[in-house]
C-alpha cells in the first residue's frame, strides 16, 4: 500500500488526503514532525516539506503540487465527470491558480504563521525552535483572514464550485486550508454566510470524515468544528 | 499577440520567457513595478504576482507554475523529444519538484530577499516598502546560497541535465534563479565549477541570449554576466 507522511495540522496535507479519499485511495499515513528533520525523512525529500507520498515501488513524489498532478496523471484522467482537474487547459489554469491561491498565499499570510504560533512550536524543542507564540506575527496572520474569507466568499457565490461547475482541486485545496483554521477557532462564520454554505457542503461530503475525526495533542478543536451544521 | 508581465529581475518571469523561447514562442514583454499594485495588473492576477500571460482572446494566465503547466498541455506537447516536460508520470514529478524547488524554495531562501533589498527597494518610494538594504536580510540569504549551488552541483554531476537526460522545465527555472543572482554577483563560480559548467550549457542557448542582453536601471551587472566564457 502507498505511504502518506503527513500532519494532522498541515493544510497541504489535508489537500492530497481529500484527493486520494475522493477517488478512493487507501494509503498507510506516518505522522511526520517535520522540525525533527529525521535523516530518513530528509533523503525521502531533501527540501523536509509535507506531504510525501511513496508508492509500492518506493519512489518518493514530495509536495501537494507534484502529487496532485500525478494523482491526476495516473488516476484523474480516467473518472470521467468526477476528475478533480479539468480536461480543457484554461480551465485547468483557473483550478491550479486557486489551488496555488490557497495552498502558498494563504499559507503564507495566514496558515501557516497560525499553525506554528498556536500548534507545532507547542510541539518544539526551544533548540527546534519552539517556544511561547509570538503575538505579532498572530496578529499579522489574523488581519489576513479576511481578505482571504472576503475572495473564498466571492468565489463561492458567484461560482457554483470556486473554480466552476464542478468540484475540483480548487474546493478541496481551499476547504483543508480553512479546516485547519477552523480548528483552531479563527473563523468568524458569522461574517462570511456565503463561504459557510460552500464550507458546509465540503464538510459534508464523505473525504472530510476522517479529518473532522481526528484531534491533535494538546490543542482542543473549537466546539463547532466536526458539525455539519454549524 | 499574446502580452507577459515580467520584471527582468524576477526569477519566475525569466522561466517562463526561457520556456516561450525554447518554443519559439513570440510574445509582448510588459514590464510591471508590482509594488506599485496598478489596479489594471491586479484585475488581471489578485494575487499581484509576476509572470501574468495574456492570450490573444484576452484571458489571463497567472504564475509561472500555472503557465508552464499550460504551454506543456497546449504546446509542449507536440514537441516530441524538445518537449520540456517528460512523458511518464514519475519523470514529470521528478522534474516539478525540482522546479518547484527552484521557483519556490530558492526563491524563498535566496533570490527572493535579495532582489528585493538589492534592486526593488531602490525602484520604491518609502511608502511602498523602499529604502536601504537591511543588512541582516542579506546576510541570512547569502549565508543559503552555498547550500543551494551544493543541491545544484550534486543534480548537475550526477545527471546529464538537472533532473534526467533531458533538457527540462527544471535546467530553465534553476538557470531562471542563478541567471538574477548572477546579475548580482552573488555566486561565487570558483566555489562550484560542476553547476558551472552546466550554465555555461545553459547560458549558450540562443534562448538566453535576449535575457543577458537586458540591464536593470541603476544596477550594473558583475562583469562577467553575458560572457558564455566566464
Amino acid at each position: 500500500m502507498p505511504t502518506l507522511y503527513h500532519h494532522p495540522m498541515s493544510s497541504s496535507s489535508r489537500f492530497v488526503r481529500l484527493i486520494l479519499t475522493e477517488y478512493g485511495y487507501q494509503t498507510e499515513l506516518i505522522e511526520e514532525q517535520t522540525w525533527e528533520k529525521r535523516r530518513d525523512f530528509l533523503a525521502l525529500n531533501p527540501a523536509g516539506t509535507l506531504p510525501v507520498y511513496v508508492d509500492d515501488s518506493m519512489r518518493a513524489l514530495c509536495g501537494a503540487s507534484v502529487i496532485s498532478e500525478y494523482l491526476d496523471e495516473t488516476h484523474g484522467v480516467l473518472k470521467r465527470d468526477r476528475r478533480l482537474l479539468a480536461e480543457d487547459p484554461f480551465q485547468r489554469a483557473e483550478i491550479r491558480r486557486l489551488t496555488e491561491w490557497f495552498m502558498q498565499k494563504m499559507e503564507q499570510d495566514v496558515t501557516r504563521p497560525l499553525t506554528r504560533e498556536r500548534v507545532f512550536k507547542l510541539q518544539m524543542t526551544a533548540e527546534q525552535g519552539g517556544g511561547a507564540p509570538d503575538s505579532k506575527v498572530m496578529r499579522m496572520a489574523r488581519g489576513n483572514i479576511r481578505q482571504h474569507m472576503k475572495y473564498l466568499s466571492w468565489l463561492a457565490g458567484s461560482r457554483q464550485w470556486l473554480a466552476g461547475e464542478r468540484l475540483s482541486y480548487a474546493d478541496l485545496a481551499a476547504a483543508a486550508s480553512v479546516s485547519v483554521l477552523d480548528y483552531l477557532g479563527e473563523i468568524d462564520w458569522t461574517e462570511s454566510p456565503v463561504a459557510k454554505e460552500w464550507y458546509q457542503r465540503l464538510k459534508s461530503r464523505p473525504s472530510f470524515r476522517p479529518i473532522l475525526a481526528e484531534r491533535v495533542r494538546g490543542v482542543t478543536p473549537v466546539s463547532h468544528y466536526a458539525d455539519l451544521d454549524f
